[in-house]
């Protein structure tokens, strides 16, 4: 049952929900535990491993020592207000009545339930088990899906590459700077833990270190996600680059019409100037005048800019993200914050560090 | 006039002081302002930087982007409750005076308060301005000096070599498995955030990237605050390595008798079961078995480890923190915290993360 | 006067010529004097520096400890056969005359005679002091000028990330699958060492360490060199990235008929294989499957490949070089030896490092 | 059949030998490949690998595209002149019978044979299954074996860590600055190539990147190596830093006698004063004043170094090496240079890069 309206309000006044991580020895799973013991609205029941069962938390997470909990196996899931999903793809779709069951409200963060129609999955995926879902199922990301949150039984966060790409172009596109038939293409250089907490060859230090890498530079799944939610194609490569966290799109726009720096200050305050988790960076002086990843390592913000280049008649736009936090796990503690009517911010006040290497 | 304990108690009511920066433009002082942005009991009034004057603090601090404040010049000090001094060494023993004056609370992150008596400053540096001040000021360490703190009016932050040495080795003395005669090496390697905002060729990425660099190997007058604070020499030395945050302590020590590593355990815990911003760690399984920098960076942790070598009779301490909060920034804070009768963990709430890569 | 014909001839015979550096203390400088120190057919005689006159080159560059030269004032030019200019932006062609007087054949590693006219200085630069030099001046990449170096009196060396870019696209133009009129992004990573030498708070190890940043987001000086070469415009952005050697160009083609891989390894087959320095590289198994900067570190190797996008109708192309190797250094003595008749990979085989980190 | 005397006369003459590389897919055989390729006395006849056979070695190792050779199965050991083994811990004492039925002279880069006798693996490793050889095996490292290497079937390459200790140390205890009673700590710090090529959570790049870890507090068995060839034991402890190659030794010494610069100037002049791979350096002005993995990254080059601490009675004594280079398979060559006749150099010329980040 979802929680309804009424029951959203109520929260505002610092209702207490339960909530239970499946699948919480993962990084996107680590960072949900993290956001959701600091909640102040959450109450943390559990957290499921099938590796890490009856392990502390913080024997895998480090940073969670201070933390009594442990892993429990996720055959024993909780009843629970709210359960997060932070398992491989696939394991959502197929479990997801017994997660209903479990709870009034899931959050998913694998891809299992970002797009709309069994057809896309059937192009970009290996199907879909429980295409049913799928109409119900809201996009998590706020700035875009704001209205269709509060009530939503299934959330379904973004994927980390797709966020970055499409809160730099959205404004372009609401601001009808772009119509939807120019080249976009979009340059996304990521992080090593958008690999995730397994290893692999390629993945180890000493292959990966000092890498600028094309891992996927054509026909990435999240090119689906984007065309979803801009209404238009984008041309897709991904490269690996020397960083833990942090996703940064460069997206290179040819619109038809010359767009002056005016018009895309006016398009992304118009699109933004009321998110509290987008900052808006677009030259000045010093050393940080455009989006990067370190400027927003370990926090929900995204920052965006551009520049025009009247040469080429081109726009280059940027955005900047912390992959494990506005590109997962972060983001769907907002989308919940919105579904149930917390305080959008609660849960994710860090602002990040100054200086910080290699976030 | 100093904060009277009834003052103390009155602030665990949720009083807020207010506290102004001098100084806020390098890393130290960034590191405050984050933190004391963040703090419930602190109105940041004002930041002073002589280069930066009238610019944004997120214009040099980039995760400070949301915030209104602007440096101000450092020749107009607001007359606050607690001032917070983040200059070069020297510049706080030239205006001490000044300070006291529009303060009640000193607080002093330089090397200008730390050490107990003029004679130090005469050996270890080129002397000392003020040495009136010498004898009330207290080390901020509470780990140390809770019991010194409450009331003081000018607090002086330790070094962060030294803290990382001073909290690894203080449980051996305290729980008398050392008598202050044995040979003591303290191998320490640093993050580049140690030398500060400005620049230089070997402080540049192209040098400094991938470093293993001796830069302080004998000689360095952190030794002189470890010898105050433990009461007794170490042989010091420190490394450059390549990450941003971050000092990490190994002390090789030979005790004169056998040491188990169950008289460890116990003079450890005696040392720091009650203390919210130490972590023990020794061993166990995963990838974390001892104390890292990467556990605690952004936070206000030490971590704290060791490890019994009876083959070379010899027991090895590791200590862990980030040089910018436990070692600098945060350690003040805490010590502030205790000092005016605050949650002693008040604007220090952050738990790091997992994972992160140089931080 | 120039090094005829038959000069070139008799060097083949294993002929030695003697060498001088101006500016050898810089990151190219350096680059330059090792390279040198181990080539067959040089005698490098000295080493120019104003900062560090009299110090042994060793001193600056640590890897050429073993060497006994020692930097001398660049008041002090050698009268040699071939003399290297290392200088900042505008310096040769300020002292073109007096280096033309004291060599046989010069080679300029800055910008200052790479492009071909007058108009295009005062375009893109501050205009040109001795244009006319510019006729007679022959861009040193081999790939694409092997017929006018034999002889050449002046010979200037390309930019980094214009010569990785050129080396992606020039088989398309070559091969006519790309006519000139078609978009094209270039969409370029580059290390630190870029820079140069020199310290700024921008290329502090603590700020620079673990970045994706925007650097020159558009209106690149490397734009008029690539036009230049391919006789037409692309639109380039380059990012800071957390390496110090290395530049990786991503570009993204959209030709007007459809390309297949066949196409495009018929191109590149045509252009590059009997080249002794480009290795191309598309796909495979393994972890390294495009180019990329780590695989060619150290060397005078471009790596060169690409991917079809049918979905998109786009190509992307890469290339990774060395930025101080086959982007400056390596580029001249590979175009020295091809002007002067020696073995095209003298003094040029070092095959670079696996595993390598940051390179 | 040992090389005889008169055979490594001959070879100083220009004689090519015929070698293999036995498990050439790791880091190591990596290495050996680079080496032997590049090398003037040798023919490289085949490498194996048991995961890689048919695969070229280009395709595992991408610095060697270049070259046509393909891994064989281990199955079919060629019959070479010179075997070089790079197998790990426990294959080679299970396969000599069969590698020293191969070929004349057998050069094993594990920990196999390096130390002197059966005892010492049953104490630190699991026993020995050919402890008939270790009587006749010389350990690999010329500055300390010069003399017996001529001649040698059988050659053990040393470890990389005690390789970097025993080259600080050993000056010491050949000057009679030490006599061996004195506590010695040796504070190693190692990059990620040590782990090798094989994939492991640790090892992960997202959980290995930054760190200063504690990997092998006590009990390393490098300590064995170390007490047989210095004559006495060492306190020894590794970290793992951000690095991929390099080991640095910073061992902490406290003579019974005060030992002034001058007496270590002396001891370290009269042990490598005459060594061509052995570079000395400390303090002087600059960037560089100590030994570090950077400056000799790739190379075969040691650097030592010290400082005296005459507060503490201590001396600080640095070395630096590319623990594959210098402590593996640089090292290997170089042993098999003297044990053949060859040029001592040979094959081993590359000077380093500079600057280099991360090497």
């Amino acid at each position: 049952m979802p929680i309804s309206d009424s029951a959203a309000e109520e929260n505002e006044t610092g209702q207490t929900l339960t909530a239970t991580v499946v699948g919480g020895s993962g990084f996107a799973g680590g960072e949900l535990l993290r956001l959701l013991a600091g909640h102040p609205n959450f109450d943390l029941t559990s957290a499921t491993s099938r590796e890490y069962a009856g392990k502390s938390v913080g024997s895998v997470h480090p940073n969670l020592r201070g933390t009594d909990l442990r892993f429990s196996d996720p055959e024993d899931l909780d009843s629970v207000d709210v359960l997060f999903s932070a398992t491989p793809h696939g394991v959502s779709m197929a479990q997801i009545d017994e997660f209903s069951d479990s709870a009034d409200t899931v959050v998913d963060l694998s891809a299992d339930f970002r797009l709309n129609t069994e057809a896309q999955y059937d192009e970009w995926y290996d199907g879909h088990d429980a295409p049913e879902y799928l109409e119900t199922a809201v996009y998590a990301l706020p700035e875009l899906h704001r209205d269709e949150l509060p009530g939503a039984d299934l959330i379904a966060g973004g994927g980390c590459n797709a966020t970055a790409t499409i809160l730099g172009l959205y404004p372009l596109f609401e601001g009808d700077l772009l119509s939807g038939g120019e080249q976009i293409v979009a340059d996304v250089k990521v992080g090593s833990s958008e690999g995730g907490a397994s290893a692999s060859k390629a993945s180890s230090h000493a292959e990966r270190s000092g890498v600028v890498r094309p891992y996927a530079p054509t026909g990435h799944r999240h090119e689906a996600e984007i065309e979803q939610e801009l209404g238009t194609g984008v041309a897709f490569s991904a490269h690996a680059v020397d960083m833990v966290r942090g996703a940064s799109a460069t997206c290179h726009v040819f619109p038809d019409q010359p767009v002056s720096t005016g018009d895309l200050w006016g398009a992304f305050r118009e699109a933004y100037d009321d998110e509290p988790f987008v900052r808006m960076t677009a030259g000045g002086s010093g050393v940080y005048r455009y989006p990067e990843p370190k400027a927003v390592a370990g926090t929900n913000y995204a920052e965006v800019g551009f520049e025009v280049d009247a040469e080429n008649r081109r726009v280059v736009v940027f955005s900047a993200i912390d992959n494990l936090v506005k590109g997962t796990a972060g983001q769907a503690v907002h989308a919940v914050n919105v579904a149930l009517g917390f305080e959008e911010t609660a849960g994710l006040d860090f602002q990040g560090l100054h200086p910080v290497g290699s976030p």
